[in-house]
């Protein structure tokens, strides 16, 4: 078991706890067969779940008892104080000892960036870490951080998050040179605030692919790989993009049910429809990264259905095989050495 | 004439120009029995335009001739200073000697709004003039501010655009409490920055139906009636949104071309379909008002077409009809009032 890439789950994280992280994780070694799993959570209800799974491969599971929950609302610094025995500690602990190559959690998004930052510890010159994660374009996907880890960012920070990701970028989709876009306004009037123009100087002189300002609709082009944003801005980009979409699904079945004929067409276009939904299936892209730190940890949607928990976890092995945090690791050390200390 | 509505149209602005402001002229007049226009910009062409045009209710059209043209990627400062004769200041010009109520223009944002400042002053009390607009939403449309005018705010500048977006929409939609928001981030760790949070202080003491921190998505749900952002994030929600929207009309038409079967539901989902795009059609809520100046000023989307276009000249005779920069001016006079100076 030692050789194979193991990855231990929060099991009790996120909206529907074991109930959708158990039966990912069933399936998640079907698809496999050399990956292994440690299940972090109350053992009892665990055991319950696998055994409801059929041709679940025991060998390849291990379960790390856990006595404590982190709740979905709980602020993280009381969770980082007073769960230490819970799912989610214990599985980022297990990366800490070796015992997992990754972890992965659908809980309390804040709590886990918190807790993963005091034991992992964060990379040699990374002040803050970001989270990650890749949305679709027209042609394929985009990645964009900060997605609201660090809500009040300085250049030094943006500068860090372009290098991180076109790090991961490159591993994750073997892409030898990602093209790295800073996210800006485009009104005329005055193009950006003075972080934004001041991470454009440094990503200029720089060690990646930059290709200049991009703008929110960028995101979803396609002529960009890496989008780098301040957490605030990332965030709310994402939720606004969700909500659009959301509302665009919500008038299209409204249309279809106005009458005969549009019930009709509906029906014809069922399938076509399924295809789009897949295609824009914010579970498809499920599995965030937590980038910058001494480990990987994968952060799933706190709602996240099966499949989406199942996207979580592949990220995460793609994450160990790639060897994500050891190369953005060496880009710092030759970074650092090439420039002056800010 | 001089007691009707009287609004400015800058014919020269937008990537289209007279093409589009000259019809979309007509039609309005059509539309409104009661309202005039001046139509600013080059003299010939304009009467060229109009005379293409049949049943023009010539009596209600004024043209201002007007020598230079501000370019749509001009730098508002050069603008402001050597194109004192262009269409865009003359029609803001129009609206500070009182000949016309409102100004319109498809032109330039960053040279717009400098214009307007410089021109029409803001009103007593106001720092910064914010872009608002209206934005769909499940049930109605949410108006958002500011769009791009400030990308550096502070709390006190949001409290401002709290309050002009809420005057705006208690008269642009005759809604005597809206409900207003502050854009914050969802992640559980920090919720949102210094200025938003201080921002969020002074609206909970305040003199507006505020309603505590709302996401991306929830413009696009209708919980909410004004959400307020520094120009930084709204533009960045913005142009989000519409790189979501047409992503997704991309993927629709792809998935529909997919095959015969495809191509026969698509025949039959056609009228579903315009029925959507109807709805989400950014056109439909062309015409972004510039809140704070002592006088109307209505941004058009520089390639706004006949009918979105004619949308930003009804918002500029509504915001007559409904006397809004005065309503935002009263109001602010009982706060200055009522607060002590910062």
């Amino acid at each position: 078991m030692s050789m194979t890439s193991q990855i231990a789950i929060d099991v009790m994280g996120g909206d529907h706890g074991p109930e959708v992280t158990v039966r990912a994780a069933a399936r998640f070694l079907s698809r496999h067969p050399s990956a292994a799993l440690l299940l972090v959570g109350d053992q009892a209800t665990i055991e319950q779940h696998l055994s409801a799974q059929s041709g679940v491969d025991r060998d390849r599971i291990e379960i790390v008892h856990a006595d404590q929950v982190v709740a979905m609302d709980e602020s993280p610094a009381i969770a980082l104080r007073t769960k230490k025995s819970s799912s989610m500690r214990l599985a980022i602990d297990l990366v800490k000892d070796g015992r997992a190559q990754a972890a992965v959690s659908a809980g309390n998004t804040g709590a886990l960036m918190a807790t993963a930052k005091f034991v992992l510890k964060t990379l040699p010159g990374i002040e803050r870490p970001a989270i990650c994660t890749a949305l679709p374009n027209e042609s394929g996907h985009t990645h964009v951080l900060d997605l609201g880890a660090n809500v009040d960012c300085d250049a030094e920070h943006l500068f860090q998050f372009a290098v991180m990701g076109s790090v991961l970028v490159e591993a994750f989709d073997d892409n030898p040179s990602p093209r790295v876009g800073l996210l800006n306004v485009g009104a005329e009037a005055i193009k950006g605030n003075d972080t934004v123009k001041s991470a454009a100087e440094r990503l200029e002189a720089g060690p990646v692919n930059y290709i200049g300002f991009v703008e929110g609709d960028d995101i979803y082009k396609g002529g960009v790989d890496v989008v780098v944003c301040d957490g605030f801005v990332g965030n709310v980009a994402l939720k606004s993009s969700e909500g659009v979409a959301k509302m665009i699904s919500h008038f299209l079945r409204q249309e279809f049910k106005r009458g005969v004929f549009s019930r009709l067409a509906a029906l014809m276009a069922m399938p076509v429809l399924a295809r789009l939904k897949k295609r824009v299936d914010p579970g498809r892209y499920n599995g965030a990264s937590l980038l910058g730190l001494q480990g990987i940890v994968i952060k799933s949607h706190g709602g996240a259905n099966v499949d989406a928990f199942g996207n979580a976890l592949d990220v995460a092995l793609r994450e160990i095989e790639k060897d994500v945090p050891r190369r953005i690791d060496q880009r710092l050390e030759t970074l650092l050495q090439e420039r002056p200390k800010a």
